[in-house]
Protein backbone atom coordinates (compact mmCIF):
# COMPACT_ATOMS: atom_id res chain seq x y z
CA UNK A 1 0.00 0.00 0.00
CA UNK A 2 0.96 3.65 -1.03
CA UNK A 3 -0.46 6.05 1.80
CA UNK A 4 -0.92 9.53 1.34
CA UNK A 5 -0.26 11.52 4.81
CA UNK A 6 -1.52 14.87 3.43
CA UNK A 7 0.58 17.66 3.87
CA UNK A 8 1.50 16.96 7.81
CA UNK A 9 -0.97 17.49 10.85
CA UNK A 10 -2.98 14.93 11.87
CA UNK A 11 -6.06 16.74 11.06
CA UNK A 12 -5.56 15.86 7.63
CA UNK A 13 -4.59 12.49 7.10
CA UNK A 14 -8.09 10.80 5.99
CA UNK A 15 -9.56 7.45 7.63
CA UNK A 16 -8.63 5.65 5.04
CA UNK A 17 -4.41 6.30 5.10
CA UNK A 18 -4.51 6.21 8.57
CA UNK A 19 -6.47 2.49 8.31
CA UNK A 20 -3.36 1.39 6.28
CA UNK A 21 -0.65 2.22 8.53
CA UNK A 22 -2.43 1.16 11.19
CA UNK A 23 -3.32 -2.72 9.87
CA UNK A 24 0.57 -2.48 8.43
CA UNK A 25 3.07 -5.20 9.81
CA UNK A 26 6.12 -2.71 8.08
CA UNK A 27 5.89 1.06 7.65
CA UNK A 28 8.73 2.36 4.89
CA UNK A 29 9.33 6.26 4.29
CA UNK A 30 11.34 9.41 4.35
CA UNK A 31 12.69 9.43 7.78
CA UNK A 32 11.10 13.14 8.36
CA UNK A 33 7.75 11.67 7.66
CA UNK A 34 8.27 8.59 9.51
CA UNK A 35 7.91 10.98 12.58
CA UNK A 36 4.80 12.85 11.52
CA UNK A 37 3.39 9.16 12.63
CA UNK A 38 5.26 7.87 15.27
CA UNK A 39 2.55 7.13 17.94
CA UNK A 40 1.40 4.91 15.08
CA UNK A 41 4.33 2.81 14.58
CA UNK A 42 4.58 1.35 18.02
CA UNK A 43 5.42 -2.75 17.33
CA UNK A 44 5.80 -2.50 13.29
CA UNK A 45 9.06 -2.89 11.77
CA UNK A 46 10.74 0.45 10.42
CA UNK A 47 11.89 0.75 6.91
CA UNK A 48 13.51 4.78 7.05
CA UNK A 49 15.56 5.68 4.47
CA UNK A 50 17.25 9.31 3.79
CA UNK A 51 15.81 12.13 1.32
CA UNK A 52 17.14 10.86 -2.06
CA UNK A 53 16.49 7.02 -1.00
CA UNK A 54 13.44 6.38 -2.86
CA UNK A 55 15.11 3.66 -4.99
CA UNK A 56 16.50 1.89 -2.05
CA UNK A 57 12.88 2.49 0.55
CA UNK A 58 11.16 1.05 -2.77
CA UNK A 59 13.10 -2.28 -3.52
CA UNK A 60 12.99 -2.82 0.70
CA UNK A 61 9.55 -2.13 0.67
CA UNK A 62 8.56 -4.57 -2.04
CA UNK A 63 11.48 -7.07 -1.19
CA UNK A 64 8.97 -7.09 2.38
CA UNK A 65 5.89 -7.28 0.63
CA UNK A 66 7.60 -10.69 -1.43
CA UNK A 67 8.18 -12.23 2.15
CA UNK A 68 4.06 -11.68 3.25
CA UNK A 69 4.34 -8.19 5.05
CA UNK A 70 1.79 -6.08 4.55
CA UNK A 71 3.85 -3.18 4.15
CA UNK A 72 2.08 0.78 4.29
CA UNK A 73 5.07 2.88 2.26
CA UNK A 74 4.06 6.28 3.40
CA UNK A 75 4.39 9.56 1.32
CA UNK A 76 3.57 13.38 2.24
CA UNK A 77 0.70 14.96 0.39
CA UNK A 78 -0.76 12.88 -2.35
CA UNK A 79 1.61 9.90 -3.10
CA UNK A 80 0.13 9.78 -6.75
CA UNK A 81 1.25 13.52 -6.94
CA UNK A 82 5.31 13.44 -6.64
CA UNK A 83 5.22 10.77 -4.46
CA UNK A 84 5.89 7.36 -3.66
CA UNK A 85 2.87 5.72 -6.03
CA UNK A 86 4.80 5.48 -9.30
CA UNK A 87 8.39 4.33 -8.36
CA UNK A 88 6.55 1.42 -6.30
CA UNK A 89 4.53 0.21 -9.30
CA UNK A 90 7.96 0.01 -10.98
CA UNK A 91 9.56 -1.60 -8.72
CA UNK A 92 6.95 -4.01 -7.73
CA UNK A 93 6.41 -5.22 -11.63
CA UNK A 94 3.16 -6.89 -10.61
CA UNK A 95 4.89 -9.62 -7.87
CA UNK A 96 2.89 -7.98 -5.20
CA UNK A 97 -0.59 -6.46 -5.24
CA UNK A 98 -0.03 -2.40 -5.16
CA UNK A 99 -3.26 -0.27 -3.52
CA UNK A 100 -2.55 3.65 -3.56
CA UNK A 101 -4.54 5.68 -1.12
CA UNK A 102 -5.07 9.30 -2.17
CA UNK A 103 -4.06 12.07 0.23
CA UNK A 104 -4.23 15.86 0.78
CA UNK A 105 -1.78 17.63 -1.71
CA UNK A 106 0.39 20.43 -0.77
CA UNK A 107 -1.20 22.34 -4.02
CA UNK A 108 -4.50 22.30 -2.03
CA UNK A 109 -3.24 22.88 1.00
CA UNK A 110 -1.07 25.46 0.13
CA UNK A 111 -4.23 26.98 -2.05
CA UNK A 112 -6.61 26.98 0.87
CA UNK A 113 -4.54 29.15 3.14
CA UNK A 114 -4.48 31.51 0.44
CA UNK A 115 -8.02 31.52 -0.34
CA UNK A 116 -8.79 30.65 -3.60
CA UNK A 117 -6.09 30.76 -6.60
CA UNK A 118 -6.89 27.42 -8.01
CA UNK A 119 -10.90 28.00 -9.35
CA UNK A 120 -9.76 27.84 -12.40
CA UNK A 121 -7.79 25.88 -14.26
CA UNK A 122 -3.83 25.11 -13.53
CA UNK A 123 -0.97 23.87 -14.16
CA UNK A 124 1.60 21.66 -11.43
CA UNK A 125 5.54 21.68 -12.37
CA UNK A 126 8.39 20.37 -10.36
CA UNK A 127 11.46 22.58 -10.72
CA UNK A 128 13.42 19.81 -9.63
CA UNK A 129 15.74 18.65 -12.37
CA UNK A 130 17.07 15.38 -10.64
CA UNK A 131 14.49 13.51 -12.53
CA UNK A 132 13.03 15.61 -15.54
CA UNK A 133 15.89 17.55 -17.51
CA UNK A 134 15.80 21.31 -16.95
CA UNK A 135 15.12 21.97 -21.10
CA UNK A 136 11.87 20.19 -20.28
CA UNK A 137 10.89 21.88 -17.37
CA UNK A 138 11.36 25.02 -18.67
CA UNK A 139 9.18 24.57 -21.93
CA UNK A 140 6.74 23.60 -19.45
CA UNK A 141 7.05 26.60 -17.52
CA UNK A 142 6.46 28.48 -21.32
CA UNK A 143 3.62 26.28 -22.33
CA UNK A 144 1.62 26.97 -19.08
CA UNK A 145 2.32 30.67 -19.17
CA UNK A 146 1.44 30.85 -22.49
CA UNK A 147 -2.01 29.12 -21.91
CA UNK A 148 -2.96 31.44 -18.96
CA UNK A 149 -2.99 28.97 -16.02
CA UNK A 150 -2.29 29.68 -12.82
CA UNK A 151 1.14 27.72 -12.17
CA UNK A 152 1.85 25.48 -9.19
CA UNK A 153 5.58 25.03 -8.44
CA UNK A 154 6.74 22.35 -6.24
CA UNK A 155 10.31 22.05 -5.59
CA UNK A 156 10.61 25.71 -6.52
CA UNK A 157 14.37 26.09 -4.40
CA UNK A 158 17.20 23.66 -3.26
CA UNK A 159 20.63 24.25 -2.70
CA UNK A 160 21.37 22.36 -5.38
CA UNK A 161 19.32 25.47 -7.95
CA UNK A 162 19.25 28.31 -6.20
CA UNK A 163 18.72 29.78 -10.07
CA UNK A 164 15.89 27.93 -11.54
CA UNK A 165 13.02 30.12 -9.62
CA UNK A 166 14.80 33.15 -10.83
CA UNK A 167 14.38 31.30 -14.20
CA UNK A 168 11.19 30.35 -14.20
CA UNK A 169 9.72 33.88 -13.28
CA UNK A 170 11.94 35.55 -16.04
CA UNK A 171 9.91 32.87 -18.28
CA UNK A 172 6.74 33.65 -16.61
CA UNK A 173 7.18 37.22 -16.77
CA UNK A 174 7.22 36.87 -21.11
CA UNK A 175 3.56 36.26 -20.70
CA UNK A 176 2.24 37.50 -17.36
CA UNK A 177 1.69 40.68 -15.71
CA UNK A 178 4.87 41.82 -12.88
CA UNK A 179 1.54 42.77 -10.81
CA UNK A 180 0.36 39.18 -11.59
CA UNK A 181 -1.03 38.04 -7.66
CA UNK A 182 2.01 35.25 -6.37
CA UNK A 183 1.28 33.29 -3.36
CA UNK A 184 4.27 31.61 -0.96
CA UNK A 185 2.97 29.33 1.44
CA UNK A 186 5.73 27.68 3.58
CA UNK A 187 4.61 24.39 5.73
CA UNK A 188 1.15 24.31 5.06
CA UNK A 189 -1.20 22.68 7.26
CA UNK A 190 2.06 21.14 8.62
CA UNK A 191 2.45 23.89 12.22
CA UNK A 192 3.86 26.77 12.02
CA UNK A 193 2.36 27.93 8.51
CA UNK A 194 3.50 30.96 6.90
CA UNK A 195 2.08 32.52 4.28
CA UNK A 196 2.87 35.92 1.51
CA UNK A 197 1.00 36.76 -0.80
CA UNK A 198 2.69 39.21 -3.19
CA UNK A 199 3.55 39.98 -7.07
CA UNK A 200 5.59 38.48 -10.03
CA UNK A 201 7.88 41.09 -9.66
CA UNK A 202 8.26 40.77 -6.24
CA UNK A 203 8.49 37.34 -5.34
CA UNK A 204 12.27 37.26 -5.07
CA UNK A 205 11.92 39.34 -2.36
CA UNK A 206 10.65 36.32 -0.11
CA UNK A 207 12.04 33.36 1.50
CA UNK A 208 11.45 29.92 -0.97
CA UNK A 209 12.46 26.63 -0.26
CA UNK A 210 11.73 22.91 -0.37
CA UNK A 211 9.24 23.01 2.20
CA UNK A 212 7.41 26.14 0.04
CA UNK A 213 4.71 25.93 -2.87
CA UNK A 214 4.42 28.45 -4.91
CA UNK A 215 1.40 29.37 -6.89
CA UNK A 216 1.25 32.13 -9.48
CA UNK A 217 -1.87 33.64 -10.69
CA UNK A 218 -3.50 33.59 -14.30
CA UNK A 219 -4.50 37.04 -15.92
CA UNK A 220 -7.81 37.21 -13.06
CA UNK A 221 -6.08 36.42 -10.51
CA UNK A 222 -6.69 39.07 -8.01
CA UNK A 223 -6.17 40.10 -3.91
CA UNK A 224 -9.41 39.95 -2.42
CA UNK A 225 -8.42 41.62 1.48
CA UNK A 226 -6.42 38.50 3.09
CA UNK A 227 -7.13 36.09 0.23
CA UNK A 228 -5.84 35.64 -3.35
CA UNK A 229 -8.39 34.73 -5.48
CA UNK A 230 -8.50 33.23 -9.12
CA UNK A 231 -12.04 33.94 -9.68
CA UNK A 232 -14.13 31.42 -11.25
CA UNK A 233 -16.11 33.23 -13.26
CA UNK A 234 -19.59 33.26 -11.76
CA UNK A 235 -21.96 36.14 -12.24
CA UNK A 236 -22.52 38.25 -8.86
CA UNK B 1 -15.80 27.43 6.64
CA UNK B 2 -16.00 26.35 3.19
CA UNK B 3 -15.20 22.60 3.62
CA UNK B 4 -13.68 19.33 1.39
CA UNK B 5 -15.58 16.46 1.59
CA UNK B 6 -13.67 14.28 -0.61
CA UNK B 7 -14.08 12.07 -3.05
CA UNK B 8 -16.96 11.37 -1.61
CA UNK B 9 -17.31 7.97 0.62
CA UNK B 10 -16.47 8.77 4.33
CA UNK B 11 -12.81 7.04 4.08
CA UNK B 12 -11.46 9.91 2.41
CA UNK B 13 -12.75 13.46 4.40
CA UNK B 14 -10.28 14.39 7.19
CA UNK B 15 -10.74 15.17 10.60
CA UNK B 16 -10.08 18.60 9.73
CA UNK B 17 -13.14 18.91 7.54
CA UNK B 18 -15.73 16.34 9.58
CA UNK B 19 -14.96 18.75 12.71
CA UNK B 20 -15.61 21.84 10.91
CA UNK B 21 -19.31 20.08 9.69
CA UNK B 22 -19.81 18.68 13.36
CA UNK B 23 -19.50 22.17 14.57
CA UNK B 24 -21.32 24.14 12.31
CA UNK B 25 -24.66 25.14 13.30
CA UNK B 26 -25.36 25.29 8.98
CA UNK B 27 -24.50 23.81 6.46
CA UNK B 28 -24.87 24.21 3.14
CA UNK B 29 -24.28 22.24 -0.22
CA UNK B 30 -25.52 20.87 -3.40
CA UNK B 31 -28.10 18.43 -2.08
CA UNK B 32 -26.62 15.34 -3.88
CA UNK B 33 -23.32 16.38 -1.08
CA UNK B 34 -25.81 16.95 1.38
CA UNK B 35 -26.42 13.17 1.39
CA UNK B 36 -23.65 11.56 1.47
CA UNK B 37 -23.03 13.53 5.21
CA UNK B 38 -26.76 12.82 6.18
CA UNK B 39 -25.96 11.06 9.45
CA UNK B 40 -24.06 14.23 10.52
CA UNK B 41 -27.09 16.90 10.23
CA UNK B 42 -29.08 16.36 13.12
CA UNK B 43 -30.38 19.55 14.68
CA UNK B 44 -28.16 21.72 12.20
CA UNK B 45 -29.91 24.23 9.21
CA UNK B 46 -29.87 23.23 6.06
CA UNK B 47 -29.02 25.26 2.85
CA UNK B 48 -29.63 22.88 0.24
CA UNK B 49 -29.55 24.18 -3.27
CA UNK B 50 -29.44 22.53 -6.97
CA UNK B 51 -26.64 22.11 -9.31
CA UNK B 52 -26.54 25.59 -11.04
CA UNK B 53 -27.50 26.75 -7.69
CA UNK B 54 -23.62 27.76 -6.58
CA UNK B 55 -24.40 31.97 -6.43
CA UNK B 56 -27.76 31.74 -4.90
CA UNK B 57 -26.39 29.11 -2.33
CA UNK B 58 -23.21 31.28 -1.77
CA UNK B 59 -25.39 34.43 -0.82
CA UNK B 60 -27.51 32.14 1.48
CA UNK B 61 -24.32 30.79 3.47
CA UNK B 62 -22.68 34.58 3.64
CA UNK B 63 -26.20 36.22 4.83
CA UNK B 64 -26.66 33.43 7.70
CA UNK B 65 -23.09 34.05 8.61
CA UNK B 66 -23.86 37.55 8.67
CA UNK B 67 -26.50 36.75 10.98
CA UNK B 68 -24.02 34.51 13.69
CA UNK B 69 -24.29 31.55 12.89
CA UNK B 70 -21.43 29.52 11.87
CA UNK B 71 -22.01 27.96 8.57
CA UNK B 72 -19.89 25.42 6.72
CA UNK B 73 -20.09 25.39 3.02
CA UNK B 74 -19.37 21.54 1.94
CA UNK B 75 -17.98 21.10 -1.37
CA UNK B 76 -17.13 17.65 -3.31
CA UNK B 77 -13.30 17.01 -3.33
CA UNK B 78 -11.05 20.17 -3.00
CA UNK B 79 -13.56 23.13 -2.54
CA UNK B 80 -10.63 25.34 -3.73
CA UNK B 81 -10.28 23.19 -7.38
CA UNK B 82 -13.08 24.27 -9.11
CA UNK B 83 -15.15 23.79 -5.56
CA UNK B 84 -16.63 26.86 -3.46
CA UNK B 85 -13.94 28.17 -2.24
CA UNK B 86 -13.59 31.21 -4.58
CA UNK B 87 -17.43 32.34 -4.85
CA UNK B 88 -17.62 32.35 -1.10
CA UNK B 89 -14.66 35.11 -0.75
CA UNK B 90 -16.13 37.06 -3.49
CA UNK B 91 -19.47 37.46 -2.19
CA UNK B 92 -18.36 37.65 1.62
CA UNK B 93 -16.38 40.60 0.62
CA UNK B 94 -14.46 40.85 4.11
CA UNK B 95 -18.06 41.34 5.96
CA UNK B 96 -17.25 37.47 7.20
CA UNK B 97 -14.34 35.70 8.31
CA UNK B 98 -13.80 32.75 5.56
CA UNK B 99 -11.64 29.71 6.25
CA UNK B 100 -11.02 26.94 3.21
CA UNK B 101 -10.33 23.23 4.69
CA UNK B 102 -8.72 21.44 2.24
CA UNK B 103 -9.99 18.06 0.84
CA UNK B 104 -8.90 15.22 -1.75
CA UNK B 105 -8.97 16.12 -5.20
CA UNK B 106 -10.61 14.22 -7.64
CA UNK B 107 -7.44 14.14 -9.75
CA UNK B 108 -5.92 12.70 -6.60
CA UNK B 109 -8.85 9.97 -6.37
CA UNK B 110 -9.25 9.19 -10.03
CA UNK B 111 -5.02 8.79 -10.33
CA UNK B 112 -5.15 7.07 -6.96
CA UNK B 113 -7.32 4.47 -8.58
CA UNK B 114 -5.44 4.41 -11.95
CA UNK B 115 -2.09 3.88 -10.31
CA UNK B 116 0.53 6.75 -10.54
CA UNK B 117 -0.75 8.73 -14.01
CA UNK B 118 0.57 12.10 -11.94
CA UNK B 119 4.02 11.55 -10.70
CA UNK B 120 4.84 14.09 -13.16
CA UNK B 121 3.83 17.68 -14.09
CA UNK B 122 0.51 17.76 -15.46
CA UNK B 123 -2.29 20.67 -16.18
CA UNK B 124 -6.05 20.57 -14.91
CA UNK B 125 -8.31 22.05 -17.23
CA UNK B 126 -12.44 21.97 -17.05
CA UNK B 127 -13.98 21.26 -19.93
CA UNK B 128 -16.85 23.38 -18.67
CA UNK B 129 -17.69 26.65 -20.89
CA UNK B 130 -20.20 27.37 -18.28
CA UNK B 131 -18.20 29.97 -16.75
CA UNK B 132 -14.75 30.08 -18.99
CA UNK B 133 -14.76 31.17 -22.69
CA UNK B 134 -14.88 27.72 -24.59
CA UNK B 135 -12.12 29.05 -26.59
CA UNK B 136 -9.87 29.88 -23.75
CA UNK B 137 -10.33 26.02 -23.03
CA UNK B 138 -9.13 25.06 -26.39
CA UNK B 139 -5.89 27.20 -25.68
CA UNK B 140 -5.05 25.68 -23.22
CA UNK B 141 -5.36 22.41 -23.95
CA UNK B 142 -3.48 23.21 -26.56
CA UNK B 143 -0.71 24.87 -24.59
CA UNK B 144 -0.92 21.67 -22.37
CA UNK B 145 -0.33 19.28 -25.30
CA UNK B 146 2.23 21.53 -26.78
CA UNK B 147 4.48 21.13 -23.03
CA UNK B 148 3.57 17.32 -22.57
CA UNK B 149 1.90 18.01 -19.55
CA UNK B 150 -0.23 14.94 -18.67
CA UNK B 151 -3.34 16.31 -18.56
CA UNK B 152 -6.56 15.91 -16.10
CA UNK B 153 -9.82 16.77 -17.56
CA UNK B 154 -12.79 17.73 -15.36
CA UNK B 155 -16.41 18.36 -16.46
CA UNK B 156 -15.69 15.92 -19.62
CA UNK B 157 -18.92 15.75 -21.14
CA UNK B 158 -22.43 16.51 -20.03
CA UNK B 159 -25.92 17.00 -21.92
CA UNK B 160 -25.34 20.74 -23.27
CA UNK B 161 -21.61 19.68 -24.29
CA UNK B 162 -21.27 16.10 -25.77
CA UNK B 163 -18.36 17.47 -28.22
CA UNK B 164 -15.83 18.73 -26.32
CA UNK B 165 -14.62 15.74 -25.23
CA UNK B 166 -14.30 14.95 -28.96
CA UNK B 167 -12.50 18.26 -29.95
CA UNK B 168 -9.93 17.72 -26.42
CA UNK B 169 -8.77 15.08 -28.33
CA UNK B 170 -8.37 16.19 -31.64
CA UNK B 171 -6.41 18.90 -30.17
CA UNK B 172 -4.08 16.61 -28.62
CA UNK B 173 -3.80 14.76 -31.35
CA UNK B 174 -1.92 17.21 -32.85
CA UNK B 175 0.96 16.71 -30.59
CA UNK B 176 0.32 13.46 -28.47
CA UNK B 177 1.05 10.19 -30.43
CA UNK B 178 -2.67 8.02 -30.54
CA UNK B 179 -1.21 5.42 -28.45
CA UNK B 180 -0.87 7.06 -25.49
CA UNK B 181 -2.39 6.26 -22.48
CA UNK B 182 -5.78 7.71 -21.08
CA UNK B 183 -7.37 6.51 -17.72
CA UNK B 184 -11.02 7.04 -17.45
CA UNK B 185 -12.51 6.75 -13.47
CA UNK B 186 -16.21 7.42 -13.16
CA UNK B 187 -16.70 7.83 -9.09
CA UNK B 188 -13.79 7.29 -7.86
CA UNK B 189 -13.37 6.49 -4.47
CA UNK B 190 -17.43 7.60 -3.73
CA UNK B 191 -18.80 3.87 -4.36
CA UNK B 192 -19.70 1.73 -7.34
CA UNK B 193 -16.62 3.60 -8.97
CA UNK B 194 -15.79 2.06 -12.57
CA UNK B 195 -12.30 2.65 -14.33
CA UNK B 196 -10.89 1.78 -17.88
CA UNK B 197 -7.33 2.52 -19.28
CA UNK B 198 -7.35 2.78 -22.78
CA UNK B 199 -5.55 4.93 -25.29
CA UNK B 200 -6.05 8.90 -27.00
CA UNK B 201 -6.84 6.65 -30.15
CA UNK B 202 -10.32 4.69 -28.64
CA UNK B 203 -11.00 7.02 -25.56
CA UNK B 204 -13.99 7.77 -27.16
CA UNK B 205 -15.20 4.23 -27.16
CA UNK B 206 -15.94 4.34 -23.26
CA UNK B 207 -18.80 6.08 -21.41
CA UNK B 208 -17.87 9.24 -20.37
CA UNK B 209 -20.23 11.54 -18.17
CA UNK B 210 -20.00 14.54 -15.40
CA UNK B 211 -19.29 12.19 -12.81
CA UNK B 212 -16.12 10.95 -14.77
CA UNK B 213 -12.73 12.32 -14.45
CA UNK B 214 -10.39 11.34 -17.67
CA UNK B 215 -6.69 11.54 -17.21
CA UNK B 216 -4.31 11.61 -20.31
CA UNK B 217 -0.57 10.88 -20.19
CA UNK B 218 2.54 12.32 -21.21
CA UNK B 219 5.14 11.09 -23.80
CA UNK B 220 6.54 8.55 -20.81
CA UNK B 221 2.74 7.09 -19.67
CA UNK B 222 3.18 3.91 -20.12
CA UNK B 223 0.84 0.65 -19.44
CA UNK B 224 2.33 -1.13 -16.61
CA UNK B 225 0.18 -4.33 -15.73
CA UNK B 226 -2.53 -3.57 -14.60
CA UNK B 227 -1.72 0.17 -13.72
CA UNK B 228 -1.36 3.36 -15.86
CA UNK B 229 2.05 4.98 -14.90
CA UNK B 230 3.84 7.80 -15.67
CA UNK B 231 7.39 7.44 -14.53
CA UNK B 232 9.20 9.84 -12.30
CA UNK B 233 12.63 9.15 -13.88
CA UNK B 234 14.30 7.33 -10.86
CA UNK B 235 17.58 4.96 -12.86
CA UNK B 236 16.29 1.31 -11.49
Amino acid sequence: MVVGLGPGDRENITPEALDAIRSASVVAGYHTYMQLIEDLLAGKERVATSMRGEVERANKAVEKALQGELVAVVSSGDPGIYGMAGIIIEVARGRVPVMVIPGVTAASAAAASLGAPLMNDFASISLSDLLTPWETVQKRIDSAAAGDFVVVLYNPRSHGRPDHIKIAREIMLKYKSPATPVGIVRKARRGHEERVITTLQNMLDFEIDMLTTVIVGNSQTRVEGEFMLTPRGYRL
